[in-house]
């Protein structure tokens, strides 16, 4: 276990405060009155970091709720929307089946990818070893893969059934191209930071490009999600010809699967935003600590 | 006009080289020899330092020069896409004033939003008084949200006229937000950043609210378009219907608007790329440059 320095903290008071330069000025002070005045601004210094610190980490853990929360909504909302509106669930080739797919793909490529990629920020978690956080980012992003494969499976099988083509629309095109981005980056991670034999000099080279294709993968997830759900409407929502109340006169259907949409939006810029806060990234273990052995203490 | 100083770079050689700590070993070498040594040490290391900064230069210029590509192409796409299959432009409240929309939205709210975003990150520009570069910021800025604005006339004269009704679909609550937002930044921009009644306080508050805003509301654009293209192919390219070949069997028309998605998409992960590369970033004035003059001298 690595010792947990903050990041942006000043080690010595003397770094925060010019104490040496304030000290020449003194010169009528006795040395006791120095000494105070320096345990004064000492604590000062002190307090004024406590108090950054904890502002961060409590806006922190308020976008770390709204993650929480919006995630949760975003779950409730397809499944009420599909199994309320759409008739429910089944595995049997039918529209019921089709209704599995944007469960699936919500859950696994928005809600758990999501939650799974924030996972090191959480403060809560900075002065602990790395592996178990490690092992448990891994797994909710296999979780969320699995997922993701599953929901496309749904979608293809139900295709195929109903001798409808596959991969034509838009909305596929970086719908799979998103699930194939998202294998690939679950393999790299796991070729990079938990297999014992990647070398140090793969890992460099791969953790920045980890970070940024993690973030481009959530953009393009909720592209997916967010055309995917529009079309669903436009093809489910057709008024007379299929009986319901068109998509224009804004039914109670499409009500709620518009807001999960917004919904999406929203628990995905909250992520993006906690992502890219320096302030909240996992501090880095210092250089003396630095060893390769990825499987046993590991901070890549 | 500041001085530049580039990040990330030591100020001295022995920042970068421990000359202290080497000196202190040398207790066999003549003081020529050590005097040849720390300057053949300066040397390499003013030449790693140049290196360093050329390497990341020439990648920003390869980034560039890409968003510039994938730009025109984006432009070029749509247009071609709507003057070819969808038969051209007017303004008649027919179908052919709808195709402004998708030529206005993809130009404004993607194109030139994301140039006029990226142009601070230019190295060429950093050593040049940033107000020239603010006007130009804020003069693209203003012309992305006039087309966009014109864009979203179009669409709401055309279905006025075909009695159609307005801002039902998930798309059209997207895009309506997105601009909403843009407006809103661009209104805020100009009163924080370009008038001259505006306090600092204001300006540093209102800075990386700015940013990351910039940021969202270019990822809105993105899900925003490809929802719409998405959507007006299915609405097109419905089969034996309107006479057209179906949007399944992918006419060489959805081959170039799916193209079209899947530049947009490349286009907005290069210009989120440029914003977020901390490298990149247009580097701040040094502390006692500061001073507040927004219309004369700025850097905020």
């Amino acid at each position: 276990m690595h010792d947990y320095t903050p990041p942006n903290t000043c080690s010595t008071p003397s770094e925060c405060l010019p104490l040496s330069q304030w000290n020449e000025t003194m010169e009528c002070g006795s040395e006791l009155a120095v000494d105070t005045m320096k345990k004064e601004l000492k604590s000062r210094a002190i307090l004024a970091d406590c108090s950054t610190r904890m502002r961060s980490i409590v806006s922190f853990y308020f976008c770390y709720l709204l993650c929480l929360c919006l995630g949760i909504a975003c779950v409730v909302f397809v499944s009420i929307w599909n199994s309320q509106w759409r008739g429910g669930f089944a595995w049997d080739g039918s529209a019921l089946q089709f209704n599995w797919h944007p469960v699936l793909m919500v859950t696994g490529l928005v809600v758990l990818y999501g939650n799974g990629a924030v996972l090191y920020r959480i403060p809560l978690t900075w002065g602990q070893n790395k592996l178990p956080w490690k092992l448990l980012h891994a797994g909710v992003m296999l979780l969320a893969l699995l997922c993701s494969i599953l929901g496309l499976c749904a979608v293809f099988d139900f295709h195929n059934t109903n001798s409808t083509p596959n991969l034509y629309s838009l909305h596929s095109w970086i719908g799979i191209c998103t699930t194939a981005l998202f294998t690939t980056q679950w393999v790299m991670g796991l070729a990079g930071f938990l297999l014992p034999c990647s070398p140090m000099s793969f890992r460099k080279l791969l953790k920045p490009a980890h970070v940024w294709m993690g973030g481009c993968i959530l953009i393009l997830s909720i592209v997916s999600c967010i055309s995917g759900i529009n079309e669903k409407l436009f093809f489910a929502l057709k008024g007379t010809t299929n009986g319901t109340m068109p998509y224009g006169k804004l039914p109670p259907e499409a009500l709620v699967a518009n807001s999960l949409g917004v919904l999406i939006v929203a628990f995905g810029l909250v992520v993006l935003k906690i992502l890219s806060n320096q302030k909240w990234q996992r501090p880095e273990p210092r250089s003396e600590d630095l060893g390769y052995s990825p499987l046993l203490q590991d901070d890549s």
